[in-house]
């Protein structure tokens, strides 16, 4: 037997009606696989939030003024974010990542310095990175998912703050699954009414203005620093074999530029929650993913994961744990 | 300001856009409700699994033999079934109760022995209980959850084993909420096609042969003397401002018929979990409850409030620990 059907045979075992426990199953089976092991570990869980400036937030995209992305930065540093409260909650460890943030961190702040610009340039005029600054940002992030699982972790989560990077990811995913940009725009932290049709707008005049040909040319073109750094990460906890929680939509947009990378990647993802951001149900349905949580969440930072951890550990403590029916001396359907 | 108002306002100025924790948000709203508390705590969580057994199980309503109820509470004591596992890995205190098991537990287990009687009585020949004994289950109930509450819980989860136990649930449901037993009738543990056809027309057979005026006659008459038990539990909670964790179908029919005595019980629930089972989601729609989580799992035992538990402490974590904008120097919405 494979892998798969003796992880099934195993579940299908355990004190408890067939398929009783639904999704945590399916998720046992999942990170079984991902593990090749019946009895798979969740280690060192660790959360990486990458943080970078969009130089399209000057076209008015979002309520939040563009500042509020290092000030963010810094109550992270302060533990005053939600990500910090729901990590600490749940013994994952946090790290936060200058990806390219317009601002100037004090030295002494815990922030892991990967600058590799001041922000993104502004789409309307010109492509948000360079090529070259989108391979470095996907290098940089490469390289941290390396040191955490030379540090033992096997389950990493990725979270973003961007005042504007709910428009790149709209730009991607409308790139990726040839929707109209209608259906890939949301309110992202609030924009209503007029503000949303304008937001509309304004990404329709800079999908109209590019056509990039490859999976890089289109992530540099539209994305952000840390979503290309998000990127460059998923794909390198992809060769570790770790266990990869997918947060919102920010997140699934680089998780759905990684899959058009390498499409075995999806094979690693839980996707952790469904956002109420417009568009992040698309992708899902897409991506065929059955969120963990639907609580109608929409916060980024990687939140949504770090609140519907304890739940995937779950599927594994069952599996490791949970007493098979002839262990037990119970009495199987008749 | 009422307490609500101020939770309300509390919520409003973390570090976060407006209503971007979405179902935490009101879940931490309606634990500090139940607190009059703007920084409510969840204090030693407890979980009743309340065991009993049903004379309708002799007709056939469940694929499973009726033995499994006590074998089910022996895995309970040896620490092997869900609920045990769920309950260790979130901190969770568990406490096994003989309701009305079929059975004589030997002494040195550590099942709490409430039993009324050695099960139900066949509802195809006359009603579950008398009222007598209805009414003694209910009093063990309270009881148990003063106890728990006098030992400094302040959140309480409720489960149950019983073969059978969905057929009386169904019965109860279609009596409160007046819908026809087909629509309140599910597999259970597993009855398909014919079998199912089958449970149906025994429900509706013993639904026909009595017409029960009262709600606790209602109770006596259908229920099991597992879910008596925890309809006075779930009453007792409510008195001692308790945060009452609801699991699944029979939980939540349990609720149901302690709402019927006392329809402020709703106001301290948080309803867990959307049950696979049939009829489930139809009193959760009745309630107007927004479960937790929806993922599938159809178990009972209290498991999926074991699941949830984490995620709702996450409501009252971000509602203690996260800062808000003017703390962390953060400019809010322009």
């Amino acid at each position: 037997m494979n892998i798969k059907s003796q992880l099934q045979h195993k579940i299908d075992l355990k004190t408890k009606p067939t398929g009783a426990l639904g999704q945590l199953e399916q998720i046992a089976l999942q990170i079984g696989s991902i593990q090749n092991s019946l009895t798979p570990e969740l280690k060192s869980p660790a959360m990486l939030v990458f943080a970078g400036d969009h130089g399209l937030a000057d076209a008015g995209v979002s309520p939040y003024p563009k500042e509020v992305t290092w000030q963010m930065v810094m109550n992270f540093c302060a533990g005053g974010a939600a990500i910090n409260v729901f990590c600490k909650q749940n013994g994952i460890s946090l790290k936060v990542v200058d990806a390219g943030v317009d601002f100037y961190f004090p030295k002494e702040l815990p922030v892991v310095d990967c600058k590799v610009a001041m922000g993104t340039k502004n789409m309307l005029e010109e492509p948000a990175m360079t090529p070259e600054q989108c391979r470095e940002a996907m290098n940089h992030g490469a390289e941290l998912v390396k040191a955490e699982a030379a540090a033992g972790s096997n389950v990493i989560g990725f979270g973003e703050m961007g005042i504007g990077n709910t428009s790149a990811s709209s730009l991607l995913m409308h790139r990726f699954l040839n929707l109209p940009v209608e259906q890939c725009t949301g309110r992202g932290t609030g924009m209503v009414g007029d503000q949303l049709d304008y937001k509309i707008s304004v990404l329709k005049k800079v999908a109209e203005k590019y056509n990039p040909q490859t999976v890089e040319e289109t992530l540099a073109t539209f994305g952000g620093l840390e979503i290309a750094m998000m990127t460059g990460a998923i794909l390198e906890a992809k060769k570790q074999s770790m266990v990869i929680l997918v947060d919102g939509f920010i997140t699934t947009a680089a998780t759905l530029t990684a899959i058009q990378f390498d499409g075995s990647v999806r094979d690693n993802c839980i996707f952790c929650h469904a956002s109420e951001e417009q568009g992040h149900q698309l992708i899902l349905k897409h991506l065929e993913a059955q969120p963990v949580l639907s609580m109608g969440m929409r916060l980024g930072e990687g939140s949504g994961a770090a609140v519907a951890y304890p739940v995937i550990k779950s599927a594994v403590t069952f599996l490791n744990e949970m007493s098979s029916f002839e262990d037990a001396g119970v009495s199987n359907k008749e």
